[in-house]
């Protein structure tokens, strides 16, 4: 309920959640209540913040604890909810309760707005309200808004992004260090990057949620975390990054999106892409998102993608865009699309591919490779030999090919007597178009 | 007028101006509009197109050409006014006619922005209807949104932008083909990146008229044009180039705003920046903006800062908002504080110096140059030197220091005997904070 208590109207913030980033909201809201307050000609007070043990310390002040959420979204007064608990349930039946009442719903929630967004947005259109996620995807990159409003008159092509920044710390280690994957984990858990089970993280599903949610964006459709192909960082080693930098190139894990003939493809994988690349040199635990348009062109978005500050940011930018609309009186429309997404199958993806090969190191070995290649009609792009006496390894790089077609030229490698192994594939991007 | 011919509303759009930007807006307007209408709710047509000469051949179909473009403002069915003239007059006085019959404008004018932006938003604020500049900074890139609504609740601290794609894609020629400067130019003129008169860019004042209006929404403060501090790339030479990379550096025209204790410094001049800066990869014609907030930490934006599509694309995410606002039915507050800024002095800027010397190549002068630096209180950071026999090239880099006190330490350094010429001096940022 707005309140006019003295010269400027007050909102009222409920939040779910007091964990890292809901400390930084806490944070935030009272270093900055002043230059918010001179933005928005209404001042932001912090109303109940729900936590699952009230009695604990907290490196932050809040005056009222509740332990119940429903105290939060129920209250009268709690004009905005901020929900920062994270997970599906009960995260899912709260912003439902708040929306349902007709409050604004902040959300920092990708598994939920991955997986579930069309329910809860659907909902806020139909009471007339807003809810907003920019700290959902990328951290503190402002992402989400650019791809609905700012490009809201063009057309994206597709979106390439590093949006896991433990994976990227790894990786930054592993080239710019030589240490093995192993290590570099071993290091981000030190530091606090990685999760003690950081499988969610390393093969690739929190990349795939958010991926999930811009393809939903830039293609105004309805694509869910499941839609998403997924393949880790697990298996990446040292000498599958030297050999890249000898070609050019440096491995991350993207999460590439793109809509082709009417079908969206979207996937989560390590891939080569050009030194020059733009997204080459996001370093360390950065994030970024590449994104092509057709009249935009080419554009990145580069930040923070996690922390208690960076992550806080965006939220508040959010509240404060709410609040912006709860105090014009506007019936809010969410301005998503809601067409169904129309998934490409992943063997219909087109793309470069690299392969490492060890082979026999005699005559008529690369003949064999690249007829098997030819059959399939797979197109070389380059080629790399190098003989170390009995055996000899074998680097190729195609040109855009059917996903399909590589995996099939992959299984007629495999058993061509003179190849011993076919030791790394990889997916090559940002190069060729 | 919002007009319901059919199932859906139907919005107009009239435009002043269809040089390069309106004809790519013409273009874009038509090739999306399925897009839009889907995004939108709503059908943007497009209505009066005033031009100079109506006569004249047209690369886009317009239906509706007028030579007087109060015609545009006063057309009843016009429900959003889009101004791609540029230049101040007419311009200002048709966007004041639009906002005054309650017509919200979407602008791409830098030099009416960062001059009579004051004016101009608070006549929005006081009609209630939106003014939008999104393309006026930066093209295509997603900015002005970025610092307005995301970082709503966050505080910038600095902002460090390539804003001028002319002299980047200068710099960029001289920094990797090792041409003058002006070879340089006159290969962008060849290609149409510069203008026959180079001034506007190569001197600074388009990159100044941009820093005033980033200034201005980071720091919430009427910075104008006039506010900023200068100079221009015209006296860079391939030397500084070269001693600039091998010091690990790489040189770029920045425009940089910061505020430090309350006080607001803008101002745009060649820097070096450390080769591992994000900013320094930013090559050819494209721009990029680096913010640096408490909260978010480091961002930038990245993509191409000019060009008819790109420009264009900019122009219609602020059409399309515009629009959604309207439906909406919003009354539009534009947000921005009408805080007086309160501007540093230059010479109270404190920033690192890179200074190349020629002086003598005989015993004591080293020692001489060193005590000048230590008399004004300016520490220096680094120091490299070459002998070529009798004249020996002196390079020092200082730590931060006051520009009051570096101009006085130059001054005596040309009073030393031993100091054949000040030969380069420029400012280094992104390093130190």
């Amino acid at each position: 309920m707005v309140r006019h208590d003295d010269e400027q109207p007050t909102l009222t913030v409920g939040l779910l959640g007091c964990g890292t980033v809901g400390s930084g909201v806490v944070r935030l809201l009272a270093d900055h209540a002043e230059d918010i307050a001179a933005r928005l000609g209404a001042r932001l007070v912090l109303g109940p913040v729900a936590v699952r043990n009230p009695s604990r310390d907290r490196d932050v002040e809040v005056a009222h604890l509740v332990s119940d959420p429903d105290l939060v979204i129920s209250d009268p007064d709690v004009d905005i909810v901020v929900e920062v608990m994270g997970g599906i349930e009960p995260a899912r039946s709260l912003i439902v309760g708040a929306l349902e009442r007709g409050k604004p719903v902040v959300t920092a929630n990708k598994e939920l707005v991955s997986t579930l967004g069309g329910e809860l947005f659907d909902l806020a259109d139909g009471k007339g309200v807003r809810i907003e996620y920019e700290a959902a995807v990328a951290g503190a990159i402002p992402i989400i808004k650019p791809l609905r409003e700012s490009l809201a008159g063009d057309r994206v092509r597709k979106v390439l992004g590093i949006l896991n920044g433990t994976t990227n710390y790894i990786l930054t280690k592993m080239t710019e260090e030589g240490v093995s994957f192993a290590e570099a984990l071993g290091d981000a858990q030190r530091l606090g990057y990685a999760e003690r089970d950081p499988a969610a993280d390393v093969e690739g599903f929190d990349a795939a949620s958010k991926a999930a949610i811009l393809a939903s964006l830039a293609f105004d459709a309805r694509v869910v975390a499941g839609d998403v192909y997924r393949e880790g960082v697990t298996r990446i080693t040292a000498t599958d990054i030297g050999h890249a930098r000898r070609m050019g190139y440096v491995i991350k894990l993207l999460a590439i999106a793109e809509e082709v003939d009417g079908a969206i493809g979207v996937r989560v994988h390590p891939a080569l892409i050009p030194a020059e690349h733009p997204l080459a040199s996001v370093r360390e635990s950065f994030n970024a998102v590449f994104v092509e348009a057709d009249g935009a062109g080419e554009l990145m978005f580069y930040g923070r993608g996690a922390g208690c500050l960076p992550t806080a940011s965006a939220v508040l930018g959010d509240v404060v865009s709410v609040a912006r609309a709860l105090l014009s009186g506007e019936r809010a429309s969410n301005g998503r699309a809601h067409r169904p997404a129309t998934i490409r199958p992943f063997e219909d993806t087109t793309v470069q591919y690299y392969v490492l090969l060890d082979v026999a190191d005699q005559p008529g070995v690369l003949a064999a490779v690249a007829s098997t290649f030819g059959d399939h009609a797979v197109s070389i792009r380059s080629v790399w030999q190098e003989g170390t006496g009995d055996l000899a390894q074998l680097l190729l790089i195609t040109h855009a090919a059917r996903e399909r077609a590589v995996q099939a030229t992959l299984h007629d490698l495999r058993a061509l007597p003179a190849v011993r192994d076919v030791a790394s594939v990889m997916r090559v991007e940002g190069g060729e178009v």
